[in-house]
């Protein structure tokens, strides 16, 4: 099964967007998923010990409402966090205002917020939009793309995908392009499915989908105070198998992961990093990490750059027990280094390759039978531009 | 005592230079530091699991001499790594012609390499300079610079570093601009004094001060697979205070290391972080490495944005249970942020003041008494214009 960039909307789920006037672009920048019946909720938030104000009062609303949810409400360009008790304070008033609007208990709210850290967040602005985003929803795929742009910041681009497993269907929007470095979970991820699924069974689909996934990607190394993964089930659809169930949510979430890579700030190349022949999957997961993370090897992927010596400097420091001298290194089908040593190849060609904006890099260590992949993007001065600008 | 940048000799020490053609430039590629009357040793190596040649050689020599060192032959433009057998055999080629010009045992001899890693050492090319290396050698100023001048790649100037110690001196001179993130040791770092200290303490100095000064430092989180610090006492100059000899020691070393990172590829900015109030010295160390090797702190330095919340969000995730409630954050003498939540700052003069070249950010935890200092440097375009395009 394959995830489709199509939008389909899972029955009982309706979505909306409005302008509150946060981003200074006057794009919108608030988002509203409305489940009519209600949903069993799976969430998983940031490792950030800095944790804003809205993943707070969410996990606090799931416990507090038995895991249901009724209403996401998401603001863009201010990430309501280092914000205090002020920004717990605005955050439950948008809640309550919300859940008014609604007409349900304001801890069946799931609020959301990204954008610039330490800012206090104009929860005026977004109640005053409240009224007109509940009365525009509908459940039209273009309301479900008009929460997906909603979200963005520094995105360029949407980032949605869906399945359909027989009648029941998945449909998965995310934003994120810098600040990615999941650990746990990667920025506003929301999940909705019409397939009925327990509770119970939802929270371990998340965990083990985020831990293969959004778990493994990278743009810059920074993990998010916002980070946040949401899977919702309205059940109208009634019941489907698990396991096919876990692999659409795979592949749902594998394209939205990859989406992101792609549109890392400045990035001009997607890398797939396989880790093979590892002698667990934790090491291989490692080797993999020091190498997505490693700059020069970023820059080495920005200048098209087969400078595989890096690569095989990041797996030696990334604090696996490797053995260089088993090492392999192949970019797509052109191998450069065998057994931790530089191989002839033919340097023209292996730069033609690496230039493609998609590239496969397989780094086999030798001593076992685990793998791993990773996707990651390259660093270029476009990067620093956007980061060296963003908050002045 | 303050080091200073002026070069002081210590006795029983001369240095040359030569060009063997290994740098494309044509610039100086080899260096010779001899000991007439040997030295007692003390080296540290990188931990990276992928290990040059000649650190291989160089640990094995000092084994097998019983810690004396007559001769070190550095060469730079190859970083004699990656290169398997072929690259050890190179490498002990090359010691064992040295010994054989100097009049001493090939163990005698301690090598080292710094440049691109993978390719080759031309031996040959090193072994038909040593003649002319060993003759030119003096014990002036100006044949420690061009000792110091010779091991540069990325650099763009030579680092040196002396202090006296009444009767007797020391010298340090290092390379290091890019793959800085030393764990262990950086780069190649040579210390030369003509106090006489005993071995056993010379490990113990040596130790000590990596571990607060070259370990403290960072441009782009790559820990390069040559890191090697290598100090030598000639013992000509007599006995000298351990505890004035550790406080000299520590002074060149810090000048050394604050160098490198003012050098640092396309550096525009050097930032002395100060975390304070941390339960523990390593707590304090594990919050400055997450921040000073932070992607969007970096960038955010590079355009002397005053964006906290990326220092706080860093510290977050550092992995050190900081209680973000606690966290105070100035920029010089700016406050910007106050027990985890934004304060009101004269924003134009914190970006006045953030656009200096050395900047003193200091983060204060508010858990403990313990306190870190590591020097670290902004993340420009120009970093990935060096990098994207070093190896093509």
């Amino acid at each position: 099964m394959k995830a489709t960039a199509e939008v389909l909307v899972p029955r009982g789920f309706e979505f909306s967007c409005a302008t509150a006037g946060i981003k200074v672009s006057g794009s919108p920048d608030m988002a509203l998923a409305f489940a009519p019946r209600g949903a069993h909720a799976a969430a998983m938030f940031t490792t950030n010990r800095v944790i804003a104000a809205p993943l707070i009062c969410g996990r606090e609303n799931l416990r507090r409402s038995g895991g249901r949810v009724r209403a996401v409400v998401v603001n863009s360009g201010n990430a309501n966090c280092a914000t205090g008790k002020l920004g717990l304070r605005a955050c439950a008033d948008v809640c309550r205002a919300a859940a008014k609007v609604a007409g349900c208990k304001p801890a069946e709210v799931f609020p959301g917020s990204t954008g610039i850290i330490g800012v206090p967040l104009p929860a005026d602005k977004l109640i005053a939009r409240l009224p007109e985003l509940f009365a525009d929803r509908s459940a039209s795929p273009l309301a479900a793309e008009r929460f997906a742009r909603a979200i963005m910041t520094t995105d360029t681009r949407m980032k949605v995908a869906s399945a359909r497993l027989g009648n029941a269907t998945l449909f998965g929007t995310c934003k994120g392009a810098g600040m990615i470095h999941p650990r746990l979970a990667t920025m506003l991820v929301y999940l909705f499915t019409d397939a009925e699924v327990k509770a119970r069974q939802l929270h371990a689909l998340l965990h083990d989908v985020v831990h293969s996934t959004f778990n493994r990607i990278n743009v810059d190394n920074d993990t998010s105070t916002n980070d946040t993964a949401l899977l919702l089930a309205s059940g109208i659809a009634g019941k489907v198998k698990e396991k096919e169930f876990a692999a659409a949510l795979h592949e749902v979430c594998e394209s939205l992961a990859r989406q992101i890579v792609a549109d890392g700030e400045g990035a001009k190349h997607v890398v797939n990093l396989h880790i093979e022949c590892a002698r667990s999957d934790a090491e291989a997961a490692q080797v993999a990490k020091a190498i997505a993370t490693s700059m020069l090897v970023k820059t080495a992927w920005a200048g098209a750059d087969p400078n595989w010596g890096r690569v095989l400097a990041a797996a030696g420091y990334s604090g696996a027990a490797i053995d260089p001298g088993k090492v392999d290194i192949f970019f797509g089908q052109h191998q450069v280094c065998r057994r931790g040593v530089a191989m002839k190849f033919d340097e023209p060609r292996v730069h033609t390759y690496l230039s493609e904006p998609v590239i496969d890099v397989r780094v086999k260590l030798g001593t076992g039978r685990f793998s791993a992949t990773f996707w990651t993007c390259d660093l270029t001065s476009e990067y620093v531009h956007i980061n060296a600008d963003y908050h002045t």
